[in-house]
């Protein structure tokens, strides 16, 4: 029970990760495409977008190690 | 029962902080990129509904611990 | 029995709040982006909409944390 | 029995709370942004539409309360 | 089974009249944004759409209440 | 049995009509916004599409109230 | 069993009146409030519509008194 | 068994039918408010559409009432 | 065992062929509402779409009155 | 089992075909009622698009009968 | 076993080769609509199309066979 | 149990490859469609295009072989 | 069990693959039909786009050949 | 057991990751081709967006194996 409960965790927690990136990311490519004047302003957001997308996850994974 | 219950409820608050930060994110980063002179104010805002999104997840994760 | 509820409870109640936050705070931003002088009235009522939506969230983790 | 029963009914009363509080709250924060000089009409409106909203989440909640 | 019963069809019920409740109460919202001259006319019509939402769930609550 | 039944019919039925009476009041709403002199045709109209769409979940909850 | 079959059909014949109904009498109250001399025409075949569209869930309600 | 087979083949079938029609029928009131001149003919052409929808739906009725 | 795999045969056929029928016939009075000369035409390609259109499910019928 | 895998089969496919023919189908009526000079090449391509839709679902219904 | 996994096996692709040669033949009918003089070079295209997408349903039923 | 996971990996890359191949090949018609004189660059680019699609459900097809 | 679950990851892996790169594919061949000499580069990012989609999908059928 | 759960990490992971790679991708894909002076720095900025993307899917692999 402990190895399934851990594969559902932390494959949903990729799902969402995937796509929460993938938006961010991809707006982030169109800005610059856009303005490349603004890049390193707009990749400094994208990082810390990121960085708060994946703070879930990351805990989920923490978990998912605890229940294995 | 308890890694299950553990697994599905961080899970599921994974995959709706994604989605929730990722709006708000790639909303600030399309803002960013139309009028830089508000990069403090956006990013400002953006923290603060980040912190919003995040607080229901984090209460998710803190039952997840107390149920494993 | 009681922590696979408690479980469904609070992960569906940050799922809900995922997205009712993401919806509210992405067009705040947006807001501010086009009209910066309205800051101030955009985050009051932000605040306010945020707090109606957190609140049936809450109260699915006061169940939550009484069926456990 | 009864606390997974009481589980779902508040969990379903969140999520549809939050959507349907997403939905009011996100127009009358773009409805300010184009508008400002109506936003006390505008939360009139808006306070009443979610007090509509709650009222059936909140008998959900009495009802799970009574099934526990 | 009764408790299980009551839980489903309240939160159908509140799920339902979330939604429907939301779309009639933000395109109210939008359209006082645009006439405010019309507040009084929109939002009697918005008290009787809401009414008629709201007649089935408050039925189906009755129910929940018999199958207890 | 029987109670699960008329849970199931009635939760039906609510959402259904919490979809339909939506689509038809919001609209409705919009109409009168863009022409406040047809308010009251707007109005018999509606009033007539909500008695069609009720009259089907109307009947639904006189079954469930048989099977129950 | 038979109450619970009674319920599915009811239910699902709920549901489609519901959306059908809704959407051919939002479109009548739109085009009437573009053109509000053609009201008669328009309810003529919105009648005839919602009669055509209730035929066969009341048949289904037929059938679900039928296996009561 | 039975009853639960006539009741979803009634209920699949009445909700196709609300689909379709409500699409052909919504289509015929948006044709008849833009040019009123045609409306004969566009109703002819919806009950033959109409008919030819109904058609699959009464067969699955037939075959209801013979598993029944 | 053979009733309700004639009941899901036969409701799945008549699901899709409410879909497929009710594009192919919105679209034709679509059509003739824009170009009411070329009626006869246009009902012809409609009769031959949908005779196509219903070759599978009453194929899906009498493979439904087989397993019965 | 053999009735219930013949009866998912022929379901499917005739779901797959209604879907594929409508979109051929009423994309050919929209392009006739745009050029009917091109009435007999655009049949003619849809009969070829319409026979090479059919072609898995009528496999589909052979190995129906074969697994009856 | 062997006739249920046939029957899941070949339902799919009926299913993804109708959606498929769907898209790709309604944008071939809407291409010859605007373009007939290319009619010839489009059709080319859909064969060769259509026949990749059907390479793997005809698989898929080849593994029907192999496991009925 | 080899013949339902078979038809499982093959029914569903038979799915994923129908829909890749047909967002490939519908795109590259419509650009034959607007610009003749590139039908053999295109080609290539959508023969390149599915041929990459292809390669993970053939490694399926090939495990479907391998499990039965 | 090891090959049901070789057929779940290799198949829910060919659907990704296939969604993924038909998305990319068909945004690189719609690039160059509106600019063809632009069409070794994309090409080339196309390339590595697809390289880095294909990746997960081709560890998880090294996995799905690990617990065959 | 450990075999399943790790096909569903990885599985979802592969689905996640094709997702998100393919929103990434394409839209880089038209960036450059509508600015192609920007190849670098968007090339740049997607082999950061991809890297973030796969982190968390290949932390789902490395615990599939883990649990296998």
């Amino acid at each position: 029970m402990g190895s399934l409960a851990a594969a559902i965790a932390v494959g949903l927690a990729a799902l969402g990760a995937g796509v929460g990136n993938g938006m961010i990311v991809s707006r982030t490519v169109e800005g610059i495409a856009r303005q490349p004047e603004l890049k390193s302003q707009l990749q400094t957001t994208m990082f810390i977008g990121v960085g708060l997308v994946e703070a879930m996850p990351i805990i989920a994974v923490v978990i998912a190690l605890l229940v294995m």
